[in-house]
């Protein structure tokens, strides 16, 4: 340390603000810790996003392997620079096809891919209106867009329209932003009447897909194919690669007049480093086994319900899926925390969304569908719930 | 497309105001295209940010199979969910004590961990200080932060401290926020007088060691370290994995009380899927590498001072080189986007950085050191530069 710089004592102060935080959360119940895992675990996983059970899939994890060896551990620079393989480009190609775009872009994740659409397809002279429990990355996106971000009432086509109404003539352009499926509760949004609101005013309707795609349709082409929007000229999607098909990183896929403006305006895609080699594979081919096996997603679907089913049969406060996730109501966050604990103990890893992790501050078990698991282990899952609660 | 959905002819019109921009972009020659690579090239790479040339490094390649192998493709979660194996806690634990801080967080990018840093260690009622050419995840998380920013002159200690001047009393906290090399001329910033200034005013001080982890000092410790400030009560540093290590990620590093509340506070950390296991073990297997042979970031280094010198010799507009980067000046997009063709032909890939990427609006060549470059190499880079000039 040079030695016209003050002495340490100073210094403890400058973060000494976060201690004030530290005990909020404490006695709100809100401390949240890491728990590394292992490998391998004879609990039973309720709680990935591992939908269709890729992660994990031979063909996926040697894909990631193959794709490390031969083209290197990293992508080595921007999109631009050095850090767009021809492997990039056969997973941007066969991802717009699957999901019916024109074009795809892949990002470090799907939250960049959001930030990305999000900001480059607005500017200071535009309408945002955004669903109220939208994903984070969305309402990050909003923020950094700089445009004017009206907050729709929840899964609300009308008042989307009413929001929407005040676009023309006001503002140089109109987005509407929502998740297909909503991240907390899993519930799908309307995006039939969306997508007529939006086209009534001129507006674009840009659909994050992160839990559709892999799940919804039967193919598993996703949310906005399913709604019969896919490739139309108003509408872009974004998906994650880490959700179903077990892999990191995300994309954008729309028009190409899109997709070539997101090259050249999108920060988080000029300024970030190319998505690695090993995660581009094995999204790759995750996908090509999607295809090839579809009834993965049919599957999906079928133990999500299963589920449902099983806890509302034992009287508890499930919501109906509309695709893999079954969100379970728990009266607040510090029974939430007990309750996924003694989940734990009887065997099972659950999701446990506490504030701030839940747009309406109800704390919720939040139980992931896999297409891998057994009639038997969905039943011995809602045993121990129902037995927990 | 449900019948009550006006015709695709209206559709047209949402993104068509991207076409005008298309416009703009092409009179001003600021067209991008990617190029995808293929996994060997003939042709001499100055363009990646691979310092180390650790990307490629069998030992690396290895552990990013091996990783993928043993625990999955994807992290399958939110690091608080399934998303942290024993694996991210062993890079986190080495990282930490290499660059001499109390814990880090690892992160899907670098550009998520400057969200991270950014916004929670500021909130509205905070002052931020932000260097005028600061990469665009650090200014992204000033915007996402609603924080009070002010742009400081480039590397202007002096006009810090001034406006730092502003925080005691008016803020409940303040931040001074800093490039320890700047991504475009790879110049330095005054880090041990920014230290003073913060320190001066009670503020925290954030690094983005982005190009300094693995270049900088005796053993590549980074450029805080090579300050004596890592580890100091009111420092933060952040450092990506895709440059010096080869892989992709990032890392926010300091006080475990910092680490602490990113856990609970940052939305990069809590709403985004963990880093996948092949990243994250093929940046441990680098960081080992680099700790087993120090001398590849003295290697780096010295590439780097000859590449500046035979362009300096040659009558370029090179910029002395501080780390890796040796940025030479063009005179238009135009002609850097030209000079960058005509090297492409004589056998060297380099960086050609234009307007938006250059926070000055002049274009460069921009060149990137590799510890693995040889002599003759460097020798032939310079002269195929210099001959196209
Ligand atoms: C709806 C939604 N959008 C975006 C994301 C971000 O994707 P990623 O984790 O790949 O960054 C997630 C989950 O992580 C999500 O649930
Ligand atoms: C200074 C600086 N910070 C942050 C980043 C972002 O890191 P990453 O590419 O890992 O997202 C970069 C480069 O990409 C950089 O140059």
């Amino acid at each position: 340390m040079p030695e016209h710089v003050p002495p340490a004592a100073q210094a403890e102060g400058a973060f000494g603000w976060l201690d004030a935080r530290r005990a909020e959360r404490e006695r709100a119940g809100l401390v949240r810790t890491l728990r590394p895992r292992q490998a391998t675990s004879s609990l039973l996983d309720l709680a990935s996003n591992d939908y269709l059970g890729l992660a994990r899939h031979p063909e996926v994890t040697a894909a990631a392997a193959a794709a490390a060896e031969h083209w290197g551990a990293g992508s080595t620079g921007s999109r631009l620079v050095t850090g767009t393989t021809a492997l990039h480009g056969e997973l941007e190609t066969e991802l717009a096809a699957f999901c019916g775009f024109e074009a795809a872009l892949v990002f470090s994740s799907g939250y960049a891919a959001n930030l990305a659409a999000v900001t480059a397809l607005s500017s200071r002279e535009s309408l945002i209106v955004s669903d109220a429990d939208n994903h984070a990355s969305l309402i990050d996106g909003c923020r950094l867009s700089r445009a004017h971000t009206l907050v729709a009432p929840h899964a609300d086509p009308a008042a989307v329209r009413k929001l929407l109404d005040q676009a023309p003539g006001r503002y140089a352009s109109a987005l509407a932003v929502t998740d297909a499926l909503f991240s907390v509760d899993g519930d799908a949004a309307p995006l039939p009447d969306l997508a007529a609101a939006c086209r009534e005013h001129g507006a674009g309707l840009l659909i994050d897909d992160a839990h559709g795609l892999g799940v919804l349709g039967a193919r598993g082409r996703g949310a906005a194919h399913t709604a019969g929007l896919a490739g139309a000229p108003d509408v872009v999607a974004t998906v994650t690669l880490s959700k179903s098909l077990g892999s990191q990183g995300g994309a954008v896929l729309g028009p190409a007049r899109v997709i070539e403006h997101l090259v050249n305006a999108a920060r988080t895609f000029i300024f970030d480093t190319g998505l690695n080699p090993a995660a581009t594979g094995a999204a790759l081919a995750a996908l090509r086994l999607l295809r090839r096996e579809p009834e993965r997603a049919e599957r999906v679907r079928a133990v999500a319900g299963a589920l449902y089913r099983g806890l509302s049969d034992a009287g508890l406060a499930a919501v109906r899926p509309d695709a893999a996730v079954v969100s379970v109501r728990a009266p607040s966050p510090a029974q939430a925390l007990a309750w996924a604990a003694r989940c734990r103990a009887a065997g099972l890893v659950v999701g446990c969304f506490r504030p701030p992790s839940v747009p309406d501050g109800i704390s919720r078990l939040r139980l992931t569908a896999r297409a891998d698991l057994t009639d038997e282990q969905v039943a011995t899952a809602v045993a121990a719930i129902a037995a927990t609660a």
